[in-house]
């Protein structure tokens, strides 16, 4: 192999990879390892446990050194996720949450067609030994389900990636940047967007966070034991909407508008 | 899952999972564990480098332990298969010999086959640094061939068996014996919303009009001759929302929040 520009056999645009507070070196380097077995190799992570570079990790990857290296840190998960369009949330379990589920086939498919439309997603995996936070899953439009034996459910980080790589690599190579373009039917058909874009995650953890400034301002978010899971379900909630950019725009007029309510004179209005 | 027997959740008639000269405990368990994943229980196993029983594989196998205690030894791999009517060898790459190749999604259909007329399949892991010698493979039917990056295809050996034990299992539920619950994670895919139910219409459009009523109040929807498009954009956003009948009730309470929040004294706060 030596020789081989491994950059180039990776699907352009494919998902991010995205290790959430990863407790074991090991675990990262065969995740990269099974990143670069399909052709993915955008890995970003979120407060590894054990800091980084990590030797156990670059040895543990077996030669997938490209996706070890080339490796963003973050500090926390909304910043991770910050440019990102639509983001996925690996569970193993369902959770008391109103969220969209789907298998990795499924979001596989959503994904390419999301690329088609120049919109960039990115899929979290959780900590080894207890998985994604509820305020991590809050950052997600959707939670990504293995199918697997309900008896013996708990799939290995690097397995989880694995099976998604291979999903995505199963598209063929459709997903290539310079193949034929493909997928214009489907392109017709899902969410229609016409003049506007997906807001980027940042855009929408902005207006999470002015929406929930007012709302401490207002008294709603209390008591403060109840604030978080109150939060958590205010952004699952607008993430439902998978909003535009100009709903984002929108959606903070309307927050100030209602505070700043009091300010106009009424016609004829109560007090 | 104290109590759960974990056999009754196995697909009967699976393919045995034949590792051949394994060397790692390790890489023998986390394969156990790949196989439990997937309803998989078979393993048979290969002159093992290190022996058996093996401490190594029973702690990577974290709680599979039913698939290794009934791991049956072999001295030979002909002595392995003796008992099967059809055979894969999983390889990386194109061996210089005429034979059938297939993907694990092929395969695990010709399996799935091959048991409705009772004929029983196994499949060929090989040694993990060099694979199945040319004369194991002399005694398969097929090749087992995963889609994999090219320039960057060797998969491990726990990672093999799971791509193989994945794909069986997405099957489905046909595969299961005794029409025990399975194929549950995949029927769960879809929007969820534990507890609650989707709201009705009515509810809907009562939170419109209340929003509403509280934007015209406060000037948001103007001029008027922009209000009936500003409506409906609005509305619409919601509406992807899907909202349950707890969202609207909480929707109205951040509003109702919103528009009193300056009757409220804020310790330090704006004033």
């Amino acid at each position: 192999m030596a020789g081989t520009d491994h950059r180039r056999e990776s699907v352009e645009g494919g998902p991010a990879i995205i290790l959430v507070e990863p407790q074991l070196g090991m675990n990262i380097g065969m995740a990269a390892r099974a990143m670069a077995n399909f052709g993915l190799s955008e890995m970003r992570i979120v407060a590894p446990r054990d800091g980084w570079p990590n030797i156990d990790a670059s040895k543990a990857a077996s030669g997938a050194d490209w996706v070890i290296d080339g490796a963003k840190l973050y500090d926390t998960t909304a910043e991770a996720v910050a440019d990102l369009h639509f983001v996925y949330a690996t569970t193993a379990r369902i959770r008391d949450m109103v969220k969209q589920v789907e298998t990795p086939a499924e979001a596989v498919a959503s994904i390419k067609h999301r690329l088609d439309l120049d919109q960039k997603s990115g899929i979290l995996f959780g900590r080894e030994r207890t998985g994604l936070t509820n305020d991590d899953i809050a950052l997600a439009d959707a939670i990504l389900m293995a199918p697997v034996n309900p008896a013996f459910a708990s799939l290995n980080l690097a397995q989880a990636v694995l099976l998604l790589g291979y999903e995505w690599f199963k598209l063929g190579p459709l997903s290539y940047g310079d193949g034929a373009p493909t997928g214009e039917a489907l392109a017709e058909t899902g969410l229609r967007m016409p003049g506007t874009r997906p807001a980027t995650k940042g855009e929408v953890v902005g207006f999470f966070e002015h929406l929930e400034r007012e709302l401490d301002d207002s008294g709603f978010l209390r008591p403060p034991e109840k604030r978080p899971a109150m939060v958590r379900n205010i952004r699952n909630m607008f993430h439902r909407m998978a909003p535009t950019e100009q709903d984002i725009r929108t959606l903070r007029g309307v927050i100030a508008s209602l505070v700043r309510q009091h300010l106009r004179p009424k016609p004829g209005g109560k007090p």
